[in-house]
């Protein structure tokens, strides 16, 4: 074991706070990461504030962060992807059972026995794991990403979490040139969906009721803007789509979306409603319409992405911050008040 | 114009009664056809009592009836696939536009023109279609299906309607051997989607909420019964179907039955409960699981399923009556009194 420095939260009123944490020594399949930006989720604040207390309270001290990029400084013997120096990058998940139906089929993300980078019972020390808001992190190679060397690094961070969250359901359900793609909101999910549909050749409409975001839909690379609140615009573009990506985990209207789909047309939710949607039968028999969900992504998928985003030169639009201004960040981000994603730069961490 | 013997209602509250109808005579087109049989889809009693008023309101006089199979007494001079005395089907569409995207792909029934079976505009005669409630029916042949001759005509009559609408989700959505089915409902659409899922070869459960239907499950092919109301037995089958066909239109838990669902399987609904239905996202996020409607089907895959039923003998377990008891069956159909279909017999019309 070895000490690292990270900032945790002892309690869900607690601000984050500098601390030290336990890391475990490299074993043999183990990659050690020197943690150079980390992206700030929405998961993140979740989990420190004990939100999602019913599925999996929250366990204290936590330390948040899944969107980790880093260097590697040390490889155990049986590591053979990575060597020091490399780049990598570390999402939502740090182990899993590797048996099971799932993880035979690369989609370790539901394992299970999956183990989650932060607040996930850990295997190998006491307690829970600690994520990525700390300037180094050890992780099963099987679990570490390499990552393309032309990219910012603090735009890649997010695609470990927002990236592979909505380039999977796009993949999955046929997304290609001259698909017809809709994507609902235009936060932190929604501005990687606007770019990576684009990247696929698809024609890229953005749903949003805010009138003021239309030109920054436009240059993150959107076809068109259709402003939902506006029933003739919307009329308009009834029945013509062939993927819709809802990234909206508040309360909403769904059916006025799925009746956007065309014959055989898909949405997603990538964002979670606490309270149950309100589905209306006739939109789905009317068209043979599908309504699905959509969880990150495995390995083998979120090493696609990365690929992918390298190959199409694609990152995150970031605001980096120094790590002591997490707590402000996280009040920003309740208002949406970031384009579109919030990276820590963990150089800040070194003054602590 | 000839006249037709028929049975019609004369407002919503009436009963059905003895008439006459106008036919049209045969056009280049057209196939007459002499009614046999005629399947009592619960369609025929919402339509007959106006309770889609909302939607499609009904003109009245009303002739229902949409599961038609008879024999051809003539043909028009450009009619290729039939000749007289030859024998066919008629389902819920009598005419389309023919040029819309929809009809190009062979779903007719999602052609925003398409002419349904009654209660629908007429194209050549003043007011609305007349259905399957009557000795003789003049149809266009694209909509004209193919019966084969080694079925019971009688059980063949609900295949125009209950048996597509099952067939055409099971195959869209892959349903084949080995494939886990569950089929929520075991009324008319469900029963045909037991006898359909085992002949494609899957392993078939019924889901429902009535121990007394079990003996009757097994009989028509499904490999188990699950009793939805036993939460033990729920849970020993969470995750684990590939495909769910839920038949139910009334108000009831869908997320039930996603939860049942394995990763990226998919619950088709072809039963159409009024009210919204109140579906969970972390249903569907947890195993990237989608949730569907289907409409019946179009020609071209209505007549593949006739086909597919005449090549595995394959009818609907039916009740046939005179159409003197067509009020008693309707009344009976509310308390779900048929094992699974009425079938009118229509040599009962002669003697009015």
């Amino acid at each position: 074991m070895y000490n690292a420095k990270a900032y945790s939260a002892a309690s869900a009123t607690a601000p984050l706070a500098s601390t030290t944490i336990p890391r475990r020594d490299t074993t043999d399949r183990d990659v050690q990461i020197e943690i150079l930006y980390c992206g700030i989720c929405h998961s993140d604040l979740h989990t420190v504030r004990n939100e999602w207390e019913s599925v999996m309270p929250t366990v204290y001290p936590c330390v948040p962060g899944h969107e980790i990029v880093g260097r590697v400084v040390k490889v155990g013997s049986a590591v053979t992807k990575f060597k020091p120096g490399d780049l990598a990058g570390v999402g939502c998940l740090v182990d899993s059972d590797h048996t099971c139906p799932n993880c035979r089929a690369d989609v370790e993300q539901l394992c299970p026995n999956a183990t989650f980078t932060y607040n996930s019972p850990d295997k190998h020390l006491e307690g829970i794991t600690y994520g990525g808001y700390s300037d180094s992190i050890v992780v099963d190679e099987h679990f570490v990403l390499r990552v393309p060397a032309n990219l910012d690094l603090a735009g890649v961070a997010p695609l470990l979490c927002a990236g592979i969250t909505t380039y999977s359901p796009m993949r999955r359900w046929g997304v290609t040139t001259g698909t017809k793609v809709g994507v609902v909101g235009l936060g932190g999910l929604g501005h990687m969906g606007v770019k990576l549909a684009r990247a696929f050749g698809a024609h890229v409409a953005v749903f949003t009721t805010s009138p003021g975001k239309k030109e920054d839909a436009l240059r993150l690379g959107a076809h068109e803007v259709i402003i939902s609140t506006n029933a003739e615009e919307m009329q308009q573009h009834a029945g013509s789509f062939d993927f819709i990506l809802d990234t909206i985990a508040a309360e909403h209207d769904i059916n006025a979306y799925i009746t956007m789909l065309g014959r055989d047309g898909n949405l997603t939710l990538v964002g979670a409603p606490e309270k149950p949607l309100a589905v209306s039968a006739f939109g789905l028999l009317f068209g043979r319409r599908s309504l699905s969900g959509s969880l990150i992504g495995g390995l083998k998928e979120t090493q696609e992405m990365l690929d992918f985003c390298g190959a199409h030169n694609i990152t995150a639009d970031v605001e980096v911050i120094p790590i002591q201004k997490v707590n402000e960040a996280y009040e920003r981000l309740l208002k949406s008040d970031v384009k579109y994603r919030f990276s820590i730069d963990m150089a800040s961490l070194k003054s602590e």
